[in-house]
């Protein structure tokens, strides 16, 4: 523990778009965590930093507090633009971008996203997720699938992120299901692990089909009495499988890795399944915090 | 105009989920229109005659007045339920159901939608359309696309669907360009014909690219500066062009027909011109009232 502080070395932050949240860090070991609602897509430039002090103040001393931020606190609309850097790249080796503050306890850093020209496409937050799987498994070489609202697949060798390419299947997923015409047809939750793989290869065999297949669930349900849990399972067979087609160059005959939440890494590893690739599964939880203590490592080692 | 009325013979109306509007008829003719935001998906069950009575009092006389309605006020959550008639059917010789009412002045009947079992499908208010349609091109004999929210692709022969196909393209766009993380790359309004037209061809040749299109247009906006309506229509040539393949089957070497706003009469045109198909094109708005004199005429022949 440094001599000027009480409590933590560094603090770790992960600042997404909906959610804040810190971790009082002694080396890589969290000591203490507290979250707020004050994600960057409520916040105004100037309230970032009141934001996180009310979430922080108790960790800190009379000294010099080293703040590691990732996500998309670092976006041109968040508190200050950490500008992308281009792949490859090396997530664990990103400098952070430097963030004045007015509270002079702060020295506050950024973690900056990562852009791909060609196909376009960009990450923020990912790439810090991505450092803390390289820091166990720091070997691998193959396909990294992080699935979410936007679900991400990364293909990595020699801890370098070579090329990415991003789904938005959870977001249409969420669309559909609560928004569009569907969601009177779709059970709020439960699995039909049969009509779910079904489903996936449906679309993987004929992805043509796709735009006849989404209002279908709600005529079956209408006329066929269709059961709103087959119908969940159902569209989200369709739209797993129809990112499956569309990412096939990144899974086929790649050593695959799925990092997520419970619920994603199994839907994803049995939507593989049915194309005879078993991934190996990772839960992302602590991804995030363990790729701001290896940036963090980084840092002081360099300094 | 009969004895007991001193203005309209009998009253059409197209009764939607967002609007109702009525015409005050005497034979095909329309004497006056009437319109409210009194949609199905606001009223309870006992709110529709009042609401129907707001609009068209004035229209009523001292007798019985006829009043032909059609649209989603005939759904299962509508004023009464007018159950799906089974294809093949003749969209004219459709049997309005009869709705009791408390005003004595009122004969209200609702014409049924159409049902296809396999693959499932539904569609209600457009078998008016097409009646509508079919008054003005008895002998057509093609397929009639009708663009809108849920797009319907109906095969007609001798008067009658033979099939159809509801693919959600409208609400999909209107989801993703509004409610998804693309509605910051996607401008409100605007073309651009020619990445309209080159989205079409690219997703019908690779249609299991889709999912990996969609996110591309924020990352293209984003790090590549692509502008908003060229967004716009890359959106938009993706999903009439995942539309055009799913439903090729019905476009494919058939006499085409489009009926819509033009708007959309101008987007599946081209989108079809890119596949070498050239479609006739009719605006949809006067159909619903010709469809409903049509059946209101058959009504009174067999009456």
């Amino acid at each position: 523990m440094s001599s000027n502080t009480t409590y933590a070395d560094w603090i770790a932050v992960d600042w997404g778009t909906t959610h804040l949240r810190a971790w009082a860090m002694v080396g890589d070991t969290a000591k203490a965590e507290a979250t707020s609602d004050d994600g960057m897509g409520t916040l105004e430039r100037d309230a970032f930093e009141p934001a996180l002090l009310r979430l922080i103040e108790p960790w800190l001393g009379q000294g010099t507090m080293p703040v590691v931020a990732c996500g998309m606190v670092g976006a041109r609309q968040g508190w200050l633009e950490a500008p992308y850097v281009a792949i490859p790249a090396k997530p664990c080796d990103l400098a952070p971008v430097q963030v004045p503050t007015h509270d002079a306890r702060l020295n506050m850093m950024i973690i900056p996203g990562l852009k791909q020209t060609d196909p376009a496409d960009v990450m923020r937050g990912e790439e810090t997720q991505i450092a803390g799987f390289l820091g166990a498994n720091k070997t691998f070489d193959g396909v990294l699938c992080l699935p979410g609202t936007h679900t991400k697949w990364v293909r990595i060798s020699a801890e370098e992120v070579v090329s990415f390419q991003t789904c938005m299947t959870g977001e249409l997923f969420q669309l559909l299901s609560e928004k569009s015409v569907l969601r009177h047809s779709i059970a709020p939750a439960g699995e039909d692990a049969g009509a779910f793989a079904q489903a996936v290869s449906d679309i993987i065999s004929r992805p043509e089909k796709l735009a006849q297949r989404l209002f279908s669930l709600r005529a079956e349900n209408v006329i066929n009495g269709l059961e709103g849990t087959t119908a969940r399972a159902r569209l989200s067979g369709c739209l797993i499988g129809a990112e499956l087609a569309a990412t096939k160059p990144y899974w086929l005959g790649q050593d695959v890795a799925i990092a997520g939440s419970p619920v994603l890494i199994d839907a994803y590893s049995k939507a593989l399944m049915t194309q005879g690739v078993e991934a190996r599964t990772f839960d992302a939880a602590p991804l995030t915090r363990a790729g701001l203590a290896r940036v963090h490592t980084t840092l002081t080692e360099t300094a």
